[in-house]
């Protein structure tokens, strides 16, 4: 049915006529195209909460840079709004609560959010999706994996360092597992409206993940993605991206209901695969800086990073979102170069 | 001829009666006794340029938390301004840079620091606490590495992507390495100058070393990291302080001129050994956040920790500097559980 299913059978681990490619973020200020939509809306919020103009700029790298994948236009705080702590997006500052988590008390008034009810305006954004792509390429759906989203919940914003969720860990273990349970129960639920409303594959970002020390990642974090994973694998294949916790590739190579491992640029391709094993697909992960080089260099990294992952088993992206900043024409340039690599 | 001379030995690979302790940015903040000289002064430079006062905050971790050393009270960007790059420290936001490096002709203009002229003053506060500390407890002397300065140079301020630092290295590779050099060559002078003045040993910190791909790090970091411990490491021991490059263990190991690696709470002291081989010494690696915990959490902490390294070639410490809202009682309870622990 879909038209190019490369990255579908790439996560299953079959073997692909060439690496398939879709970057973080593609869906964003790199395209003047989103840039336009995103000047008729009052914010990112509004963005994210209106199917037709979500559904738009989600489809747009498929035409503009030709990725082998869309993955929705939105948000992994949908999930704590969803679950009754609201945030504003301040421009250019990111993400900020007024309430916060502190207590196992506000984690008990906190709701288990419910995917169809609660997150509608996602599958809603979803379904139109699936109607402009028109099966020319999958839908990738997402989720922020639990600690990254408890990090927000209690420190209330960005921060270098998140201390005080790291404190909240420490301090109070039973309020945070109590946290944790329901952020997993939402997410669960909000991922299978996700699938019930057409994406094709799922990715769990646990963008903070490489703050946590490996014991922490171990008792605070894989437990509930392994939850999140179980409940899911058996309909579309998914993918857990740990960024910057190279410590626990060896786990997520044993945790079984993951298909992909995401990596981030700093994890050596063959190091990884040699910790991950043979039997997960691996996605990543050239470091987003390289494209602000010329095409030359581009196309240079683009080789090596293909050669050192090898021709099957990979799903080729960067090891973070691309930044703002960067040239579409050199993002061109990125997916063009995997598309044509001869091995 | 020093009362206490633990670090020095461990660093040297002996055999100590004990694991000695120390904790990075424990002249700082999180002491009271600072907070209190710090508001005498107009501005945190100030400090810094103080003899007087740079010793005497030097000195009070070594009274008042009892740890096995002393560090230098200074700044890694003393280093810029010293080659002609002045900045600001600007409160609760970190450095900032009026000027910054752009091209091959800012670096030409750019000259390398003499330590014994251009930053009397650090090796006139070491002079000054060495005095104060009269053979208690070595004194640590320090310098950022080369690429965390190019970063800060070229991106002017701090950064949670240093993405204009290292799109440096991607598009003007010859004028980042011209750069590096000049800075390798002003912290040869600067360290040697802290040796002369006093400094029984010496640590490097490569502080954003982690935003690099491992590539890019043996490319643009490692190098001229060995340029400088090549250069001191008969003089005194030197650390190498490589923040979150988990993947530059193996290599730090194989720095001969290198006797101590330091090490973040994200890795595994088992691990680290095994990628660093036998002949090193490990520093480090508690997270800071433990520091929050109760004091029996955090007792228990050292003693895992402890036991990860094993009772030679380990300098205790934490993965990063003292977190500014940690308690003092909490520190001083992680020195005191490091000093008596028992086999």
């Amino acid at each position: 049915m879909l038209q190019n299913d490369l990255i579908l059978r790439a996560a299953k681990g079959e073997k692909t006529e060439r690496t398939p490619v879709w970057l973080m973020r593609q869906a964003g200020r790199v395209l003047p195209e989103y840039r336009e939509v995103r000047a008729k809306m009052g914010g990112f919020k509004e963005l994210v909460k209106t199917p037709e103009f979500a559904a738009e700029v989600t489809i747009q790298p498929v035409d503009i840079l030709g990725v082998d994948a869309a993955i929705i236009f939105s948000d992994i705080l949908v999930i704590p709004e969803a679950m009754g702590l609201d945030y504003q997006m301040v421009e250019s500052r990111g993400p900020w609560f007024e309430k916060t988590i502190q207590s196992l008390e506000d984690v008990d008034k906190l709701r288990i959010a419910n995917g169809v009810d609660d997150l509608h305006y996602v599958c809603e954004a979803i379904r139109l999706t699936k109607q402009g792509l028109a099966n020319r390429v999958p839908l990738i759906g997402f989720a922020g994996a639990p600690w990254t989203i408890l990090a927000y919940m209690v420190e209330g914003s960005g921060s270098k360092t998140f201390s005080k969720a790291k404190r909240f860990l420490y301090t109070q273990p039973e309020a945070a597992h109590a946290l944790l349970e329901k952020i997993a129960q939402s997410t669960i639920n909000y991922l299978r409206a996700q699938i019930g409303a057409g994406a094709d594959m799922i990715q769990l970002f646990d963008s903070w993940a490489g703050i946590l020390s490996p014991e922490q990642y171990k008792t605070f974090a894989l437990p509930y993605i392994a939850k999140i994973t179980d409940a899911i694998y058996t309909h579309v294949p998914v993918t857990v991206f740990a960024k910057d916790a190279h410590f626990i590739r060896k786990e997520l190579g044993a945790l079984t209901s993951c298909h992909t491992v995401g990596l981030d640029w700093t994890m050596d391709a063959r190091e990884s695969r040699a910790l991950i094993g043979e039997h997960k697909t691996l996605q990543g992960n050239a470091d987003p800086c390289l494209l602000y080089a010329d095409f030359k260099t581009i196309e240079h990294g683009v080789a090596e990073m293909l050669n050192a992952f090898g021709p099957h088993k990979h799903i080729a992206n960067l090891g973070h979102g691309l930044y703002p900043d960067l040239n579409k024409d050199n993002v061109r340039c990125f997916v063009d170069a995997v598309k044509n690599h001869t091995w």
